[in-house]
């Protein structure tokens, strides 16, 4: 068998603005060389104890089970899911884009029987909307994403959305994969049962952990389930034991990614939550100005448009993949392009965590100009 | 809600002499800082081709579906199994230390029925015993763990027992988390349908990262499912979609993980599989050595002793949990108690990869020395 031989990795630098991962926080990047520790380490349990305030204080909620899961937010929506769901069970999903049919999928392979209610790429539901859905059959759980990132939207009224779930007897499960660290995220006071997100986003992280936060009423059923979750990896009762009580073994965590995605948070709670979400939607309302002097306008509403991921309408006869190419390959900037059907006409612009600064935005916006003349 | 205010990382400087995670190598610790990539990027896309044909080096195979999964080791196990098992399917499990053992929890845990063997802790398989075994019903697929962490024991004669499998129309799925990259793998001369492994221990890399290599029996099965797999996340025919084929989207992985272990495994080919292999175990020989003079012997016989991973016997009369935490908190050496009834019998250390370097087994036989005078 031959030997394979490759040079030395050199990546280019890229400027990171699509939909995720974020340019990863320089302090996050110096910590991910300090000397690894052992998964039992009583000097990570102690970093863990110092995340789970971090997390806790981002996702603005006392949860005892908060934590990171080792893998990426995927991970997370499917640990939330798989937890929860047993086969038979009812759950209503509620798709207002790409990652929200995810949930419904990822809840149809567990074995559930899962209704679906839709608006079309770029809306979002109507408390009234889902309060009817609600009402037709006896679910155990509903899904929605707080911050669709295959369309820019985000979800609005989810204190009121989830008052209507426990209305009627039904637990709600919160994406806020690309919403978690970019805008307010308040779990305790929306009251929500399990909600999960991504380190590589609006964190400063690397990609890799699933911040997971786990309410009371989620809590009490992971606890009596009579089955064991199907799947040991993501079962979060082998976590709570990792993390907290007798710290027992379930997997070799990464410690390495765990430093990153502490510094993250910390440079997070350094800045206080208020001003980081106030600085990244300064920068997202520059973005959007520049784009709409260019004839570009956003795609989503201003009422429910999201700071770090805008969606803009491609002009007429501008071949919105060469743009891309090229923006990638001549200015190191990547973008991404539309979900779906949205493919051809909208270009996905990310302002996540690190990557939101004007300096970026001001070159993409130049960038941008220069290839479209 | 109160700001959380921590400090700066300063994780102190382990020698890890556990059983896993192994130290990072310096290269490795280095590429971690390299300007990360979008999950996407065609960078990235070259990376995993590099890293693809890294991994097939080390399993000693050609199978075209040879991944590294976004989680830990036990993602790769959990992988292995979902993708193979529908519910209602009979299991053989060889169990011969813990993580046999787990390999037939998550077995269960997916519905399927299993029949586990059992060996006492230390001891291995004779291929008759697997093969008497395999006779008795129409098994799908067997388990087995060719180096068990929880004793340090190599189970040999794996190419004659994926044979005895594969005369009973059984599929073999090997566990070689703690072999790969530590002792011979030789996936296709073995004729082995799934294998998995971890980054954090003989491959020098944070943990994070599990390879997998699927052979064609597996794969064809995988192909064919009519019911998809319960996990979404561990699907391995998603995988090959996003490695390969049309490069669809299906998580965002760690680029950065990715320059670490495409980077450690570069460092192996770059020695040579068989010069690694030698040095290990002439490292290995060097700890055996002393813990022998010292009158405390291996636990295990030398025919199936396991180079990266060494029990030694407790002396009589000593609290190995206290030699155990004077070794961490007086010398930064971290070793690992025994696993379950070994619990206070053995050590279990290990020399993988990067730990593996006789400065650091100088100094924990002499540590150890000061310690039990």
């Amino acid at each position: 068998m031959n030997v394979p031989a490759f040079s030395d990795l050199n990546p280019p630098t890229r400027i990171l603005l699509g939909p995720g991962p974020g340019m990863t926080h320089p302090r996050v990047v110096r910590v991910l060389t300090a000397p690894t520790l052992g998964h039992l380490d009583p000097e990570l349990l102690k970093i863990y104890s110092e995340e789970q305030e971090l997390l806790r204080y981002v996702f603005q909620t006392k949860n005892e089970w908060t934590f990171a899961l080792s893998g990426t937010g995927t991970s997370g929506m499917e640990s939330a899911l798989t937890n929860l769901i047993e086969p038979g069970d009812l759950v209503l999903a509620c798709v207002h884009g790409y990652f929200g049919a995810r949930l419904a999928e990822i809840a149809e392979r567990l074995g559930a029987t899962v209704d679906r209610i839709e608006k079309p790429l770029g809306q979002i539901f109507s408390v009234d909307e889902i309060e009817a859905a609600l009402k037709k059959k006896k679910y155990k759980l509903m899904t929605i994403v707080h911050a669709e990132t295959s369309t820019g939207a985000e979800q609005l009224h989810i204190k009121e959305i989830a008052a209507a779930a426990h209305k009627n007897g039904v637990l709600i499960v919160l994406d806020t994969v690309t919403s978690l660290g970019g805008i307010p995220v308040k779990i305790d006071e929306w009251d929500i049962d399990m909600a999960y997100s991504a380190s590589q986003k609006n964190l400063g992280a690397p990609s890799g952990l699933a911040p997971i936060t786990v309410g009371p009423r989620a809590r009490e059923i992971i606890e009596k389930r009579a089955k064991p979750v199907s799947s040991f990896y993501l079962d979060l009762k082998q976590y709570a034991n990792y993390w907290g009580g007798a710290h027992g073994y379930h997997h070799t965590a990464s410690a390495s990614l765990h430093f990153g995605l502490r510094e993250g948070l910390r440079v997070i709670a350094e800045e206080g939550l208020d001003h980081t979400f106030a600085r990244l939607r300064s920068n997202a309302e520059m973005l959007w100005n520049g784009l709409e002097d260019m004839d570009i306008p956003p795609f989503i509403p201003m009422e429910y448009r999201l700071p770090p991921l805008t969606t803009a309408k491609v002009p007429a006869g501008c071949d919105p993949h060469e743009v891309r190419a090229r923006l990638l390959d001549e200015y190191n900037i990547e973008i991404a392009a539309g979900f779906g059907a949205l493919k051809d006409q909208v270009w996905r612009i990310g302002l996540m965590g690190y990557s939101s600064r004007k300096e970026n935005i001001t070159l993409f916006l130049a960038a941008l100009k220069e290839l479209l003349k």
